[in-house]
């Protein structure tokens, strides 16, 4: 007997997963899965997007980490709700941690939430959240062959920030030929530069999750 | 019943890890296990590696990716014996990849093999491969918070390299901070600052690796 552990556990977490999506349905709330490499910059990318958004958007972050509080402190800071998961050794989030996090929020009151996932290339990819948009991030100091190595994450998401772009002459991170293997991997996907030190890039990553958060009714993915 | 799948799993992985290290010890071999996120700059920690050690050292190395040959194609082209593995997918190399890649080596003229896992802070660590030593290398760009939030593989290595080390002014990475929060979890861990652009600390990462390579009998970790 053959047991087959990872395709029940990903078919018990996509059953959890169409559950959430339902349930933000209901409350016509967007969900963004945030994923990219440790100190790839999510947190920061998310107080951007805080910052441009909380004037029109009404926000919640979950934070996943191993250990820590570290980053859910600091959203809190900016009097944002915020539900820190603690995964405890575990390298990604799953449908149920999310299910559970979803319990602490008053979704009537919230238009987006924005996931923050483990710092991870590649277990993140294989679990479903119940999310309505997915996203990577790239930053420039890890080398433009990341698409090269961690296809399937690239090949999945909604779109790619391509972060610490104000380091760009510091590295050799050759930005044409990550388009193009990006674009080899997942054709249409929008591809936004970004510094969140100096800002560049801000209005594109501000419009693009105003776009996310009054697209029309969510669609359950396959 | 409770099936201990991760249990049994971890318990197949350390007894084939040391039959792994029994053979390096059979043919007096050291083999480093080189861990971090994707993007650190393990690739070329290993190239300058090679570099430095090459007129002293028979080396080889197995370079663990999900996806791609590139770096196996770059350690071949300075003409040191390379094992690409690819884990189609997996997020950490095992126990059993390594014995077949050394299938592939002549042990016998080597003195050390290094090992490239995964890109990934999180799965490798679980995973003893049969190695006399552990390395993380953490990069200036990731932040210093990083053994705050994947404190199991930072506890657990033999030394650390903190790489890029030349992007440090462009960083808010506190170098301070970070040796503070590792002597925590890593009482006397060496934490060895290089940059593998300028050469800066490259003298030290030569020592450390030669040291490596000529300690006594290996002894076996609990």
């Amino acid at each position: 007997m053959k047991i087959e552990v990872k395709k029940n556990i990903l078919a018990t977490n996509s059953a959890m997963a169409a559950e959430n999506h339902q349930r933000l349905e209901d409350h016509d709330v967007r969900m963004i899965n945030l994923m990219a490499s440790p100190g790839a910059g999510k947190t920061s990318v998310i107080m951007q997007a805080i910052e441009h958004t909380r004037d029109r958007l009404r926000l919640a972050v979950i934070e996943g980490d191993i250990a820590s509080e570290i980053d859910s402190l600091a959203i809190e800071a900016m009097d944002i709700p915020a539900i820190q998961i603690n995964t405890d050794g575990g390298c990604h989030l799953t449908a149920v941690m999310i299910a559970s996090a979803l319990d602490h929020l008053d979704l009537d009151t919230l238009d987006l939430i924005i996931i923050e996932n483990v710092g991870n290339l590649v277990c993140p990819a294989e679990f479903d959240l119940g999310e309505t948009a997915r996203l990577v991030i790239a930053s420039v100091t890890e080398g433009h062959d990341k698409p090269h190595k961690y296809p399937m994450i690239f090949r999945q998401v909604d779109a790619i920030i391509v972060n610490k772009i104000d380091l760009l002459s510091y590295c050799d991170f050759d930005l044409n030929h990550f388009r193009r293997t990006v674009r080899d991997l997942n054709p249409d996907v929008p591809i936004m530069e970004l510094s969140c030190r100096d800002g560049f890039g801000v209005g594109e990553w501000r419009r693009w999750l105003e776009a996310s958060a009054t697209a029309g009714p969510i669609d359950l993915k396959s």
